[in-house]
């Protein structure tokens, strides 16, 4: 399987790992729209290319993996390149994905691909956890919790404020959240009692510190609804002590069955990742998998992780799969 | 979708109650083996029938559960009754599942019908946690700790002993794997290390309760190779404290990425179950609707829930999964 990647981040250089893991896939080329020069990659061998160059790798490439954000990358690229090949993305705006999946399907079941949209954890192996564990207890309660981990998005939201230089910001679950819907309580929870958010933030000399927190932490939408905590540290604490980007979180679903719903059950998921990137690129890549066998059978169109069987992501035959993890 | 249930005991009631849950879903008709006449169902109106009936009603179940045991049953009928419909069966006998599989298979296939074997949670929903994290991390070692929960095997191998008047079994992971496994170490753990065995026995009176205790604990292959603690209780208190059949479980799967493989994560599945029973049954319900759909579309053989894409459990719309569970 020859697999192509578009963008060569956090995200890209995850996949470059995530396909050195896998016997039957070949990193065949990276595509990037800064100075290919510049894009030093780990894999000996392989070749950098603008992004120009797909327009001529057609037939050359078996899934083109796409790297960009979600905000304005993918909606451009995945309808763009599902034109030419099979594609993966890992569009992460919930509320954009129908709008994003009509457009891709239109264009993969008119080129003939097979187009993956939304892979990861979440969405992605979230999202899978949350429908299974609907449909097997229709009557029950969903529950989602991040962390703890790095939210790129609120980091950033910190970095913009008046004074500070740098920032990392973690999203963290409340305990004594997780442990009530762990101990079956069903509790009905605001914002503010699931999450946390832990703020480390650089100052820029002579900032007003007090005046950073108070911004902060009245931040609508990032932070104002939440318990959130600041703490000032120096430029090299933050790069010794917060330079990883781990992240993970929690899914459960507690339900009832029997005649009168006399039993309680609940189903929990949790990841706990050292890098949320490289992460998600595992999950894409083992979808990588899938997207060029779907394709060789004849499929087309737009797919989700909802979409497809599960056997079509492991290397093992089907006989392997039911011998050994059934 | 009208459902057909073969064998009513915990499991034939479970399936009963499931359906209830379901409105996509009807309950056709019960079949049993037992004299119909001294099989009260839950449901009003619906029949129950002599099992010899089901010769009769091909064409009017869209889906047949079988009920039956793993040990004798199923590997009767779960072929036999492929021939005449769509069947599900929750075969668990991990060891024997392909040459189940294949018999079964041979049967669908000629007949046209759909078969899924070894539905439930494990086989089940622990299987495809395995599946998926094996894909998603190919570098990393599985753990599966069961419990804490009631052991039916075991609680009968406790009641065979002699001066045994009645016993249930509990099978409990240990506390310091879990932990050890959920904290990253990557232990080796040898069976004792993983489960302890706790049993509650009532002895016949006058019975010698030191010896059912040490016949107990050296029994080969169902206790000698755990920490096992057996305790002495009256009939009453187990009848009201140990009637219930609750289980449960955790799988994990701890793997690196990176270049360098710097990276560690840890995924975890749980389920904790007040009856499961119930808890099979439902899993069991929601590949029914997908074991229909497959059939509706024109597939034939034998499958397994690795061979089953998620949407196909949910009674909601491609179009309202990606909105609200994606």
């Amino acid at each position: 399987m020859k697999i192509g990647i578009l963008g060569y981040g956090n995200l890209g250089r995850g996949i470059e790992c995530a396909i050195r893991q896998n016997e039957d896939m070949e990193l065949a080329a990276v595509f990037t729209r800064r100075n290919p020069e510049n894009v030093k990659i780990l894999t000996e061998g392989v070749p950098v290319y603008p992004a120009e160059e797909l327009e001529n790798m057609q037939g050359k490439l078996d899934v083109l993996i796409l790297c960009g954000g979600s905000a304005t990358d993918l909606p451009e690229q995945t309808p763009s390149y599902a034109k030419y090949f099979n594609v993966i993305d890992s569009f992460d705006t919930h509320a954009r994905i129908p709008e994003h999946f009509d457009n891709v399907d239109a264009v993969a079941k008119e080129s003939g691909h097979v187009a993956l949209i939304s892979c990861g954890w979440d969405p992605g192996m979230f999202s899978l956890n949350r429908l299974y564990a609907n449909a097997v207890l229709p009557n029950g309660k969903d529950y989602t919790f991040w962390g703890k981990g790095v939210s790129q998005g609120h980091s950033d939201a910190i970095r913009r404020v008046e004074g500070v230089k740098d920032g990392k910001q973690y999203t963290i679950p409340v305990e004594d959240a997780l442990a009530a819907v762990r101990n079956g309580e069903n509790p009905e929870l605001t914002t503010r009692q699931k999450h946390i958010r832990e703020c480390f933030v650089v100052a820029e000399e002579g900032a007003d510190q007090a005046k950073i927190e108070e911004t902060i932490k009245n931040m609508p939408n990032y932070f104002a609804d939440y318990d959130t905590t600041v703490h000032f540290i120096s430029e090299e604490e933050l790069k010794e002590q917060h330079s990883g980007i781990p992240h993970g979180g929690f899914v459960f679903r507690t339900g009832v069955t029997g005649w009168e719903e006399e039993h309680n059950h609940i189903i929990e998921y949790s990841l706990k990742l050292d890098s949320n990137p490289e992460f998600t690129s595992s999950v894409i890549v083992a979808y990588a998998r899938a997207v060029y066998r779907l394709s060789q059978e004849g499929a087309s169109g737009c797919k989700t992780v909802f979409d497809i069987a599960p056997a079509y992501l492991s290397p093992k035959s089907g006989a392997e799969l039911r011998k050994h993890l059934l």
